[in-house]
């Protein structure tokens, strides 16, 4: 278990909240909840006072578990979804909000637990709601040296696994044997867990949101291997496409043109420019080379989550983010998330990296090279 | 790609939205789309009409993948969100929705997303919206002889994941070692993804939620392990709990008790029992044996999602879903979802099950000791 500043965060916390008019958060988001008390799990909330106060809510199954793990004013243990409701009635009454405004986290609340956190028997009347999404996307872009260390822990972690991965894609396994082998390798490596592990093959590399299949990897197959493990509570973020055999020259050119790109807008990252810029320094590479535009957002912010503000506005714009400010030092980002689809297979390598005030820092490593 | 008979669920969908007064639904949910459609994504919609009609909007990256995998009448293309909401306009224009109503689905819409999917771009203002979880999961709850057979088929992947499991646990492994052995058999026994993976040991037997540590296991321990695989789109559920060597007393009584308990309830589990009744079975038993009664709801339905209808109501009343009715024929459930702890450890055993006209058929058959 790893302990970071939580006063600090929540100080920052509270001067935000200060500024935007909030005298409290209502938190139920794992990663909001894990960024500023040190645990986040599901079927919890953490209220915070505009003083810093924090008063978490768990099921009464797990009161040890966060008594031991998390940093908390208070906490308190409740049985079902009833008792949620008057835990946060509770909390509500301790800090002792009756009038003023809660902040929800409008990007996660499903509308039936916003109807639980509105309840009646939960929210004082007199306490408004307001989305605070834009809140906690601005206290967690900018990282502190402690995470900048554990994303770099991930991102080996991620390098890892897709070793693993280009040695299991052989000619005969299924894009789910792939699968296995690179989590198989980041489990040893101490990832408490992974986002979705996303593998295609063949024709399957044209395409952005695929699950794997039980596909049988042939000769010549491009496959792309996109993983993203959880280690001590923080994500990285990796791609790569290799080929099975020798590619063919489209396949090479499109290869060559992407990872150009890629690796032109990864040198641009430094303190100072936008998230757009470098989109369209990475969309101009590829026209320049004669190819059309790569599909999907190219780039996106990388911790707890490991797809985390910046966030594209095409992405994001109803998802509550703000057009994202210019890049600050210690932002970390991802750089590769868009596919360049010219035909039957698509090519990508995405790789983590941290802003610095004079160029990026890149803490994915594994080669990034077609053929194996 | 295992095709069902989407043409008699669309039928079906229809004939209770005739009953509830909807004139069609706009989904987002993955596990919904994908039972009326046979493919569920993010970033995605499906709008069905009352007549059946199945409109799908995708990602643009995604089309030709949709394409091979879907049913549907019309296909839509999108490049971001903005694309998204006119895509959901075009869809109303199609059924010729303009004024009546669209059911959404509550339990899984965040604020933001009903806002997108409620834009004054994207729904008619003639067009009113109501909750429509209820009929999803009324269509999904009684599962037909496919889909028993595939949740029999993730069972046998579950059985092999704990077989693993139970192998890699051994004293100096890490939780995440063991849950490293029964993925990566999971894997390559087919499953195309899982749920989470709990893995907890020794004192950490005793929470519920808590995620999968680098604690090393030592001798003595009780070891808890509960998988979730998903194999060609369906999902079972199974919970063991081992001992590193031999138990103590009062470990070995509890865990009698609770296997007892679960067993005695499973056997109970036929057509026209409420779930309510076989949870008072459990806990009766429990009490019976001179326990407490076992934390968490004890009793869920599995199929596309492992958590899914019938849902008991302390955990779900909030989220939408009614009381559940008596049990059907052919409805999948786990017993054994709730953990027995009674001091510094706890206990648990859970089994995927089909409920029959006489009695159950268990799915999963991974050997119920103790002792390993």
């Amino acid at each position: 278990m790893v302990r970071h500043d939580y006063e600090r965060r929540l100080r920052n916390c509270s001067e935000l909240m200060s500024q935007a008019g909030f005298n409290s958060l209502l938190l139920a988001k794992p990663s909001n909840m894990a960024y500023l008390t040190g645990d986040g799990r599901l079927c919890a909330y953490a209220m915070v006072s505009r003083e810093g106060k924090v008063l978490l809510g768990v099921p009464k199954t797990d009161v040890e578990d966060v008594r031991r793990s998390a940093r908390f004013d208070v906490l308190d243990g409740f049985e079902d979804e009833v008792g949620m409701v008057h835990s946060i009635a509770h909390a509500f009454e301790r800090i002792q909000l009756t009038n003023g405004s809660v902040g929800l986290e409008y990007t996660y609340l499903t509308l039936s637990m916003m109807g639980m956190f509105t309840h009646p028997h939960a929210k004082p009347p007199g306490v408004t709601v307001k989305d605070c999404t834009h809140i906690l996307s601005e206290l967690r872009t900018v990282k502190d040296a402690g995470e900048v260390e554990l994303i770099k822990a991930a991102a080996k972690v991620a390098d890892a696994g897709m070793a693993a991965a280009v040695k299991a894609a052989e000619t005969g396994m299924t894009e789910s044997h792939v699968a296995a082998a690179a989590e198989y390798a980041m489990r040893n490596a101490d990832a408490e867990e992974f986002w979705r592990t996303y593998i295609s093959s063949g024709p399957r590399t044209n395409i952005a949101h695929g699950l794997l299949t039980q596909r049988k990897l042939a000769q010549g197959d491009l496959v792309m291997i996109d993983l993203h493990p959880i280690v001590n509570g923080y994500s990285a973020d990796i791609c790569r496409t290799v080929c099975l055999g020798r590619p063919v020259e489209p396949q090479a050119a499109a290869y060559d043109a992407y990872l150009t790109a890629q690796q032109v807008t990864i040198s641009r990252a430094r303190e100072g420019i936008g998230v757009a810029e470098l989109e369209r320094i990475l969309q101009g590479s590829l026209r320049d080379a004669g190819y059309g535009e790569c599909l999907g957002p190219p780039i996106h912010g990388v911790g707890i989550d490991f797809e985390e503000s910046p966030l594209p506005p095409g992405h994001a714009f109803f998802h509550g983010e703000k057009e994202p400010s210019p890049l600050r030092a210690n932002v970390v980002i991802a750089v590769g998330n868009c596919g360049l689809y010219t035909g039957p297979w698509g090519v990508r390598v995405e790789d983590t990296l941290v802003v610095g005030p004079q160029g990026p820092t890149v803490l994915t490593t594994f080669e990034r090279r077609l053929e194996i």
